[in-house]
């Protein structure tokens, strides 16, 4: 991975989640960066996301640090307020910067009190450690029910230089589109201004973060953070930031799919995509529907070309489409043609559902040209044990 | 179980589901009955929903007889509606009726085309075998993934006499609102003319099957009729009426409840209940999106008391409120007070999660008087297990 030019990290274990394994880090731009965020549309809203909204927008999207723990979402709680505050404090003097720079973000269980001590104690050991090279134990400290690590990085080659964009994720579970339990932190040297970034950021989250889902819940701690720290010296001009904000879509979308392809439980990584529709927003719901089915995600899980359900999914979307004109494609297989079954070979389709990665196709004829993508990961067993005691 | 008067049942094996076990029934009233239904709100609906509505329609409301086949929804196939138009012209044949007073209804795989010789062969066998105790043996015929019969029944005694109501279902797994894979066939012999059965039917609905969600998908094949013999020669004035609806509902809730119950894989019945929202539809629309959560479904199944995921969930319904006026309560006990963590015996309440039925109560404090309650089942692994093998 070629990490952005500009940025040092750190990560060390606080004693906030059981297991000895880090769980709180430190990301620092060598000089204030530009930023921009998108948070969780919950109304219920960790004291993190509500601080993070607030420092950004009264600095006019500017980062010195961002401060992350696992293990606690610091949400719910009586406290919660004080303790990021009292967090973000402590990052500012350790690093000689404006409290209002700092960014906290935190994921794990709700409703139980966030000890400030442990974040506060951790703060000048992670300062005192940051280096070029603690990309990797950062996005490996954050991680939560995930089983891999998640990270992704592009280049880009403007006539005037290079310049990087790297991004690390977390999130399991709950993922769903407006973003749960997630946390993904976004780096670039390019030289680029926070309003710009805002934009950018917020057009590519529609098509990668906001067109994932495996479960349907959505969480009260999502974050997602795009700093630019400029150390490119290379400043995109109108025509390159278009180019910027393509690669940066693949960069999010290789992280939501490294997510979705984590879900919890996942096996595998399912790919829908709706077209013939007439508004883009009506393909779009009709694959997410589709991927939000838990008689779906169960049928793909067992490799049961169950198309039939697929079917059933699209017609209680609250989309209205001519069930007469639907083909339905599993592996690029024709399985449903104009509505009704048509011929193919069962147990070929069956080994074919067995690999890792799983395309839905739905097509409306002669209806428009609107479509949509979405994915999101099988319904297993797994997703059921984690999740009956992922508290206790 | 105390009949209604004036039907009687048949059920047999056809040979539409594999396993050698009742598949096909019929309920046939003495004379034809005045009757309602309401049927699957999906955009793909079954040959046989379709023809059920139209045969209401021209018919103004009458049935003689209703012809049921477990193992196949004929639905998404090329000859479903000339299979449904054979199989009631053979009952109206066998029964010297009218063809639209037949209904059919189907449950069962989609897409694969149902051979009508099956159908067509057991009706004379059926029409054969009608007795006024056939009920159960009806009941049992329409079962898929169920585990159980469900069956409720109600008298109530007015100045004139007494009528009764029994009522059959089917109905697992895709349970939800708008009614997925539910058949339900409600008699009564109370005297009662169709258009004041549709208003009853229609209310009563809203309040049972229409708060039962177990895994959010709806199917093509959902009904639910209720017929009116007469036979018990007593007509509800017009402030008896409403006596007799409130008494359908309790049947309604009563098989509601059972299927909840039996949802596939589920161990514990879930009650939701939201309280102090603005309007009824915020209180309805909170307590689905719980009910819908398989976050807070996966913890109630582990006996988990992770109250936070119950108020994320309440915060991405898209119903607005204040989390800091919410109060939860699990099993009666308090276990959030305005929003935050309230102090419980978290050992105590585990043990009590682990009854067969589980309360979740949440209020907003001082923002409305509107409340509503959901239903559901909780979310185990015996749901993936069941649901990622079903067709194959």
């Amino acid at each position: 991975m070629s990490l952005p030019l500009g940025y040092r990290y750190a990560a060390t274990y606080a004693g906030i989640r059981k297991q000895q394994q880090d769980d709180v880090a430190l990301i620092v731009p060598d000089r204030v960066a530009q930023a921009a965020a998108v948070f969780t549309r919950n109304i219920v809203q960790a004291a993190p996301v509500r601080l993070s909204r607030r420092h950004l927008q009264s600095s006019g999207g500017k980062v010195a640090a961002i401060l992350v723990n696992a293990g606690n979402a610091n949400c719910a709680t009586r406290t919660g307020d004080s303790v990021a505050m009292a967090s973000c404090r402590t990052v500012a003097k350790a690093l000689r910067t404006k409290v209002r720079y700092v960014l906290p973000a935190s994921t794990g269980v709700i409703g139980v009190e966030l000890n400030p001590k442990l974040l506060v104690e951790a703060v000048p050991k992670l300062a005192a450690e940051l280096s070029r090279e603690g990309f990797e134990a950062v996005a490996r400290a954050i991680l939560t029910t995930d089983t891999r690590v998640k990270m992704a990085s592009e280049q880009v080659h403007f006539r005037k230089g290079t310049v990087r964009i790297a991004g690390m994720a977390k999130g399991s579970g709950m993922i769903h589109p407006n973003m749960a339990t997630t946390l993904a932190f976004v780096m670039t040297d390019a030289e680029l201004p926070a309003p710009a970034l805002r934009q950018m950021l917020m057009r590519a989250t529609e098509r990668s973060f906001n067109a994932l889902t495996v479960d349907g819940d959505t969480s009260t701690n999502d974050t997602l953070a795009l700093l630019a720290s400029g150390a490119s010296k290379v400043k995109p001009d109108a025509k390159e930031r278009k180019v910027f904000e393509e690669v940066l879509t693949w960069v999010l979308e290789n992280l939501a799919e490294q997510m979705a392809a984590d879900g919890e439980g996942a096996r595998k990584l399912i790919r829908i995509r709706a077209a013939g529709f007439k508004a883009t927003e009506d393909a779009r719901r009709v694959a997410r529907t589709i991927a939000n089915s838990p008689l779906v995600k169960t049928a793909i899980a067992g490799s049961d070309p169950n198309w039939g359900r697929i079917l059933a999914a699209a017609g209680y979307s609250g989309v209205a489409f001519d069930p007469s004109r639907i083909d339905i494609y599993l592996q690029r297989v024709l399985v449903c043609r104009s509505g009704v079954a048509a011929e193919f070979d069962e147990q070929e389709l069956k080994r074919k559902l067995d690999e890792p990665e799983v395309h839905i196709r739905i097509v409306q004829e002669g209806k428009g040209q609107a479509e949509a993508r979405f994915f999101t990961c099988d319904l297993t067993e797994g997703y059921i044990r984690i999740n009956g005691s992922y508290r206790t």
